[in-house]
């Protein structure tokens, strides 16, 4: 049995629901022992810790020009000392050129073989990631387990159907039989997806595996190369993608630098570099808009941009608000709102929110959010494994600087013990009370746990923020909370203008930070917070390029 | 019966040929009596002669500044004196943002219904937008019947079948069903594909309705609203489509200014001004590489390009060199050498080009080639209205630079008497030789009847010149000439690779220069030629954004 064979029932479901929007998980997001083996949390935590100190060397690409690693863990504020081959952009290109003119010519159905192949090896390793993840992102262990591994093996493999599906789109010949009176005109026709060239996918530090994977299976199953640069900060969770995309190509007879691994250091980063090689024809980015933009903007690229937002939560009625509190609460402690898709603009009115049992003023909602926030933080058993531990110091910094916003400050952010971690770099979220007038204030992105609690005139004048901010700065997606069926199509429509996602009414286990595979389009490309979607059909079909050729048939 | 249902028949061919990509024309091709009436001819050229010298007043749009036009008849070399409304950017603006937030919210099936009997209107005024298209253009009457009546209407109708399709792709809503293991999660989440905003239209002066209904139809079907902007020297078969589209927006009671004309003066071109407003989301172009490479960069905008190239034939091998000769010729003069898809650099081995009756060599091949381009120019019942006349000066100042080029100049281009139209502007082919070494010469786009014979060291030096052509500076189309199996294979890789389709050893009535809606590809999108593609799907994608908004169901 071919791999294709193997995997194609789970191919077949992902392609049946990239199009229902139903509910699909072909990756267990519970980290169940039932489901992935009593042992495997020890046996991955074991052999994540036996990766540490050393030279990754699961990679198979050689001619290296040395070995660095330079990351650290944010729950042990000690370097990780995993040491990875470095290779020149030279060196990286001519590999990944010369597998091109190989890979390209595999049929769709070997390459999702492959690919699919990879992602059930994968599954065996999805606690060892966890555990990477952990150690270089500082996510808490549940959100490390699912985001990088079920949640992002779930995210490539829509990438691997969305693919498969646009490359059969049409056939791959026909015969063109024209009438013209007295004869027909007879052409045979072929069509070819051709694949664009080498892919370049450069990862961020928060989510290095979820953000990363679908462009780089989005251009694999497409007959692209691939070199994969992950942030400095957070190698490992996708070296060992690599890895086992590599392992599955070799097995198969095929050059495992198809896709390579492109690290570099914090002192002499090669994104650039890479970007701007003439070979290089499709660029995917995570990170921040200033870079995003620039890519965007080179000559001669096909690029995917995730770049930053300021996400809105429009608060305008509600039938219970200390459910409201409590959702929205989570959201913002949830990874120490290091989420792109976490809330930063609470727009609220200042006649109050109105509930059931009449409205609820501004300040009884501040109090209501602040109580949930430190209800949560704690809480010994959810807080420190909700919060996490914070990636990047600057966050630290940022968050004290909030504190000196101009306008009341709800909560000050402040330090809590994690139970496992004593030494954790933590940061519990700050939330600052700031007039609508002041648009300054809140017209950027304040990445990090910072809550802005924003008093306007009324719910018209929330939406009309929440639109502007996206338009005008992006937003990857907005919260709104209302009992009015008017309101509600108001704001749907108003954030539809603006290209963003809304989460109405959300309480309970439910959060507007989550994005599906299959059924939620994370980024919408259409306002500034990103060009691309995970995962429209543009995603996969502007990989490739449909060349017609044809020929009379022979008399 | 809606218009929906009316028209619902033609669609539904319509996007099953899209993906069968078989023979399919929903406007009869030929200006046959029995199709199109017996009088239709007559009566469209005295409507179009009814039109010159007057205001056109079919526009239903309002409070114009002025009234201009600058058509001239390139066979009467005479101005058309027709004149249209002039409107100010913001004007067209306001009007256009005003009318997007109607027809954003009308139905697929109701746009589709309108457009498509938009196209039925049109179908009776075929003759005279032929006219109207022969004296701005140049164009033969065949060619103007056929590329700006029924295969411009073909175009679109396949982007509204695109457009339509891609609307539909997924669903309006679903219920999104999580097992959560004691309780299931369920979400309601809903899709709207919602239209980008005003989308401009940028036309060209040699194919004013077949380059540009494209970008018109997919920008309505999806939901944008469009400002139509023809090249001041080509107008009037646009300003026609335009009219019946109002129409039947009017007629439908939905503001006109849904489509609006927006027509400038070669003083006075508006194309960045309008192309460079925020409020402009949507470019589609035609035209010149400098502008399009402009526009393509322009922050914040999507584009669609159609630029220049460098198209080349490839001679290898033959069955019968005198029809590969004569198919040639014909498609050298064919309007002029003024189509993008006109052969200009023709790479011929020095050892010849092998036939089954021996190699013929080089000069064998260019004396029958100047034969085949004489005879026809000489003959006056085809050649006068095949090349039909120059739409603008600067061609034909062109065509006799290039004698000057160094090389043999194997026919040099003269004039010709047109016998309806004795002041036409006109210009046969020149023909020079060139050496495979002086790439400078073939390295550009050398617009209009220009002919390079290029001498290679043999076929491999021609594919890696035709490939290398179109990779650095674009091609739209290839034709090539090879009996061999393992030549043609390594042909069609090649110019895979460098996104140019290729038409191999096409004899007879079926020239290169052709490309027949609902199966070829125009332009790829893959090379410099162009960014875009008639009509793949991303060229309606594109148009429009999917945003996704979801809410709990209520316990």
């Amino acid at each position: 049995m071919s791999l294709f064979e193997k995997h194609q029932p789970t191919l077949t479901k992902a392609i049946e629901v990239l199009h229902a929007r139903t509910f699909y998980a072909a990756f267990p997001e519970h980290p169940a022992p039932a489901v992935y083996g009593e042992t495997a949390d020890a046996d991955g935590q074991a052999k994540f810790k036996n990766t540490l100190g050393k030279e990754f060397g699961e990679l198979m690409q050689a001619g290296e020009s040395g070995w660095a690693g330079q990351e650290e863990s944010p729950y042990l504020q000690e370097p990780l000392n995993v040491r990875y081959p470095i290779f020149s952009t030279d060196d990286l290109i001519t590999k990944s050129k010369s597998a091109f003119h190989v890979w390209r010519k595999v049929s769709k159905e070997e390459r999702a073989g492959i690919l699919l192949e990879s992602l059930d090896r994968l599954k065996r390793r999805f606690f060892e990631i966890a555990y990477a993840t952990m150690h270089t992102t500082g996510q808490g262990y549940m959100m490390a387990f699912q985001a990088s591994g079920p949640h992002a093996a779930d995210r490539a493999l829509e990438a691997i159907a969305a693919g498969y599906e646009e490359l059969s789109r049409f056939p791959k010949a026909a015969l063109w039989d024209k009438p013209m009176g007295k004869f027909n005109l007879q052409i045979n026709k072929e069509w070819r997806a051709v694949p664009k060239g080498i892919s370049l996918v450069i990862g961020c530090s928060t989510f290095p595996t979820w953000n990363s994977v679908t462009g780089i299976y989005g251009s694999l199953m497409t007959g692209n190369t691939v070199l994969v640069k992950p942030h400095p900060g957070a190698i490992l969770p996708i070296a060992i993608f690599v890895a086992e995309i590599q392992n599955v190509l070799a097995e198969n007879n095929f050059d495992p630098h198809i896709c390579q691994l492109a690290v570099d250091t914090f002192e002499k980063m090669i994104s650039k570099e890479l970007a701007e090689h003439s070979e290089v024809k499709l660029i995917d980015f995570t990170g921040n808009s200033l870079f995003g933009s620039y890519l965007e903007a080179l000559p001669g690229k096909t690029v995917f941009t995730e770049k930053t937002g300021v996400n809105s939560v429009i608060l305008d009625s509600a039938d219970d608000l200390d459910k409201v509190a409590a959702n929205l609460a989570f959201s913002v402690n949830l990874y120490s709102g290091q989420m792109c898709t976490a809330p930063q603009n609470f727009f609220i009115p200042e006649t109050g929110i109105k509930t059931s049992s009449g409205a609820a003023t501004f300040d009884q909602f501040a109090e209501k959010f602040v109580a949930n926030l430190n209800s949560l933080i704690d809480n010994p058993k959810a807080g420190p494994f909700v919060l996490g531990a914070v990636q990047n110091k600057k966050t630290c910094d940022r968050v004290v600087e909030a504190e000196k916003l101009p306008g009341k400050v709800w909560l000050k952010s402040r330090s809590f013990e994690n139970p496992m971690f004593k030494k954790a770099r933590v940061a519990t979220p700050v939330v600052v009370e700031v007039d609508a007038s002041k648009k300054e204030i809140f017209s950027k992105e304040l990445f990090g746990p910072i809550a802005l609690l924003i008093k306007t005139k009324n719910t018209d004048q929330s939406i009309a923020l929440a639109q502007e901010m996206a338009i005008q700065h992006g937003a990857i997606s907005c919260g709104a909370y209302t009992t009015d069926p008017e309101v509600k199509d108001k704001i749907a429509d108003a954030m539809s203008l603006a290209a963003t996602p809304v989460s109405f009414n959300l309480t309970g286990g439910i959060y507007m930070n989550q994005n599906a595979a299959f059924s939620d389009f994370h980024v919408t490309g259409g306002n500034p917070s990103g060009n691309a979607s995970f995962t429209n059909p543009e995603y996969v079909t502007r990989r490739f390029t449909w060349v017609g050729h044809r020929e009379p048939v022979k008399a």
